[in-house]
């Protein structure tokens, strides 16, 4: 039922696919039913699975190796987000019949990029053709010492909030490529676009909180929508002081010129940010952390009360957020 | 950019798929950023990956419960090819803005069904819209003890070929259900038919064939592309007695009618049986095996050469057989 193409599944394999996986024993050369994955002994396979859809997740016209980096990285955050080292990846590439070989080539590129970037490989997937949009699903896998995973689960009452980096900017950025906002200068429209495409896993700093945090999300929903959930888990409130939610120079300059946006700061998703709590005692080792890793660490609120999140002005005064987070359907 | 739909992503999660994943420590209730999956000491993960198009892999009007099974099984079936026990697996729905809630109940009532049959678990996944057709991916785990999982690149000169069950079924059933053949019975159609929609998981004949078979894969390209993937992986060649090849009562029948269907019993998709090579001398364990696991074993030509598959007739005559798989693109 598929159109077909000039070139066949298995050459799309032998030619754009295995050398991703190249050198690597147990991908034993994208030949075989299945990878082999070894855990190292002691530790506990993470595994997560992220699908990015042309027209829905990217525009249709997006650079294919930044879709591909971004697929890749969203997945790796999700591991961040339990305190994994990441180790190696599936692909499930569902491409239009007439796709074009460039387009695919600059998407392995993208993933080869990233590959060496973060240290993994290309275990195994899955190609075939559909009548719609492209739509692409990486299924990621880690490691992490059982018993040490970071959860949602485990934030208790009186833990400060804490996120790493700064929020709002890929939110900023996703509406500056949809010329909804026209940041004045364009350094300031290129870092914000730069954040949306290449959100940064915090691969790093969650190893490096495992046994420090009670609590962890990657702020992939939003601030708001992501504390909610991680509040939802433990069966806890939170407050969070607007103030103190840390914003790059671009985001600042957005915001002196339309303060409104400080919605699409606090709702909007696409930060991958780490998102966590830790009891008060322990700040100074969080803070320790962040600074062997290079990650601005912030703390931003309080682990509060037993249900819903509350933003707080400078005077206490509640900020109402009406998004909660990108609605799929 | 998705369709509205009166329920959202959370509540899908919630009513559809947690009950999916209930009581597996893991798969943390579907509510953290990724699931985690034990190894048992001494095992290797396996890992693989399939999706299903709508339109593509299946009929749009198909039922969901035999569509989500039949995504299921094929995923245990590359599992099974590897020797491997399942253990659980995650789940990309990616549906229409507009899909039917009753639609999504069958399908998680077929994943129930067959959770139960074969002993895993939902242990996290990912859901979202799309413009196009809805496109369903399962990324299914195994563990086989270390250095014991069957490959395709085994293959010795001199090995039997061996099948399980019966072949040809699959594709017959689906050129059935196409209207393109007519079987002059209604229970031959009706076992072609569930073959080609539930396929049977070799699973406990492949863990009993550890250490016993040289060379494995499930046949899901067809007969003639599948054996030459293990002939290509292992540098030999292969000769396949067409007499020898086993068939049910119900595709004898259609070929004594039409014997032109050879070519689709050899050439064509969807067995899902194992098709694998033993040395001659360890032909009586690997019927013990079949006969232990309640599952025809029968041995259908020899590893022969250094390259092709040659498949001959009861006086020795090439068959030849245009069909190399379904092609994708």
């Amino acid at each position: 039922m598929a159109e077909r193409h000039k070139l066949g599944e298995f050459e799309i394999i032998a030619r754009f696919f295995r050398p991703l996986a190249e050198g690597k024993a147990g991908a034993l050369g994208l030949t075989d039913d299945a990878a082999l994955i070894d855990v190292a002994e002691g530790h506990t396979l993470v595994a997560t699975t992220d699908t990015m859809v042309a027209g829905v997740h990217f525009f249709e016209d997006a650079a294919a190796d930044l879709v591909a980096r971004k697929l890749l990285r969203v997945n790796l955050s999700d591991l961040a987000a339990m305190g994994a080292r990441p180790v190696t990846y599936l692909l499930s590439v569902v491409l239009p019949g007439d796709f074009r070989e460039p387009w695919l080539a600059d998407f392995c590129e993208g993933l080869r990029a990233d590959q060496e970037r973060f240290g993994v490989y290309l275990s195994g997937g899955n190609t075939c053709a559909t009548s719609g949009p492209a739509t692409l699903t990486v299924t990621a896998f880690g490691e992490v010492p059982k018993g040490t995973a970071l959860l949602r689960s485990g934030a208790k009452s009186g833990d400060a909030i804490l996120v790493s980096g700064t929020i709002g900017d890929g939110a900023l950025g996703l509406r500056a490529l949809r010329g909804e906002i026209k940041p004045e200068d364009g350094e300031s429209r290129d870092f914000l676009v730069s954040r949306y495409h290449l959100p940064e896993p915090r691969i790093a700093l969650a190893m490096a909180l495992r046994g420090l945090a009670h609590a962890a999300i990657d702020i992939s929903d939003g601030l708001v929508a992501d504390l909610g959930h991680i509040c939802e888990t433990s069966g806890v409130g939170a407050v969070v002081e607007w103030p103190h939610v840390p914003l790059s120079p671009a985001a600042r300059r957005v915001l002196a010129a339309d303060a409104t946006l400080r919605e699409a700061v606090l709702g909007g998703g696409d930060d991958y940010e780490l998102l966590f709590t830790a009891a008060p005692g322990t700040l100074d080792a969080v803070a320790a952390a962040g600074k062997a890793c290079g990650v601005a660490v912030t703390a931003i609120g309080q682990i509060r009360g037993t249900a819903g999140v509350t933003i707080v002005d400078s005077k206490g005064s509640e900020i109402a957020v009406a998004s909660a987070g990108y609605r799929h359907f």
